[in-house]
């Protein structure tokens, strides 16, 4: 269980090489950024908070038919997860319109939409993450029809799967973000996090902001979300 | 044939109120404008060559079994055109990639496409009609599932239609924009214009521009391109 080299460092987390080469250890940080690194912060807490809801979620997911990369929780920041090549698209599902897209078609933040949509970015920073059809990440080789598919399937499935559970815990899921990758064995998995970073949490009865809205927008209290998150769902 | 109050002006067409009814009037101007109309211009004779060219494609589209919206020819600029609701969709059909594409995704003007595909965008100037995913347009109630169906099943078919008939003119279809709208009795039919005003048309040979692309980036040459392209397809 040794870490090797470091061979990424991202916004929220670096991923290490290890002794067995179909693994890699992901290691979550406190640091944030929003508006594409516009804005930094730190959030005390955060990593370990991230690191055991994704791994949790992705532990039921798995169990409910989603095949994901986590492999086995190492300590309260660090995981080892299926060494993959991540597809260049993030999918972004959303059952409410907020941020970005209420901005984007001038709707209200809060708007309902009739049904559940999926929106898909290439993944490129010096791009801006640009919206893309499903059509054009084919035509451009980003992914095959096949993986779009399956892509398009898994992330319907995950929203009906946390959809009801999250309301149990009086939080209304508006959206969230999907990354996808591909083991060497050709086996399409959920990669990346499921968490406050990469959702929009709201509390069903007031409406409040637990997610990294509080951190982007100034809204104060954005350890609190987190923990309050952490406790609803992880009983902690 | 009277024409009645100018019912809206568009930045490169009028539409005016006729004694029918269930008709309109379309008259072509030589007005240009690119960039969401931070760039204006004129191109003499633009207006009477669009006009006749989309009429003359409309008329085999409709053979071909695509309605459209087209009704009869009045004058070199004027049209006869059904009266319809439009949907706030414009859909890009792409070929190769050029323009606001190519840009968006960093790839070469030029580049050929996998597949030929669909880009969906909401009609909106004051938000730059935003790219938009099939999806959201449903999920937003800007056209229904059944709608988006018809619109995607009629691109493809005019692309189908049009890319041999121009290459036969020595002409690549690159790209071109589709605006749809409905009539009363609930029929979806092709609206607006097919012309180098909403094509990217290139000659096979030399690859030269023949279209709007001349004016947007000041290449010279731009009325004769419009004129290349009426002599190549209307033979005058």
């Amino acid at each position: 269980m040794k870490k090797l080299e470091m061979l990424y460092e991202g916004k929220a987390k670096k991923v290490y090489a290890r002794d067995d080469p179909q693994v890699y250890i992901v290691d979550y940080k406190d640091d944030a950024t929003a508006f594409n690194g516009e804005k930094k912060g730190t959030i005390p807490g955060k990593g370990a908070i991230n690191n055991r809801m994704t791994n949790h979620l992705m532990q039921l997911l798995e169990k409910s038919g989603v095949p994901t990369h986590f492999v086995r929780q190492l300590s309260d920041r660090e995981t080892a997860v299926k060494k993959v090549t991540i597809i260049p698209l993030e999918v972004i599902v959303r059952n409410i319109a907020a941020g970005s897209m209420a901005a984007r078609y001038g709707v209200r933040e809060g708007t309902p939409l009739k049904i559940s949509t999926l929106e898909f970015s290439y993944k490129n920073d010096d791009l801006n993450d640009p919206l893309i059809s499903e059509d054009q990440a084919v035509a451009l080789g980003f992914a095959t029809e096949d993986e779009i598919a399956a892509i398009r399937g898994y992330s319907h499935k995950i929203n009906d799967f946390l959809r009801p559970l999250l309301l149990e815990r009086g939080i209304t899921l508006v959206d969230f973000k999907l990354v996808f990758g591909k083991t060497d064995d050709g086996v399409l998995v959920l990669a990346d996090e499921i968490s406050p970073d990469t959702c929009r949490f709201w509390d069903v009865e007031t409406g409040e902001k637990l997610d990294k809205d509080r951190f982007r927008h100034d809204l104060g209290g954005v350890e609190d979300a987190y923990s309050e998150m952490a406790h609803r769902l992880l009983g902690s």
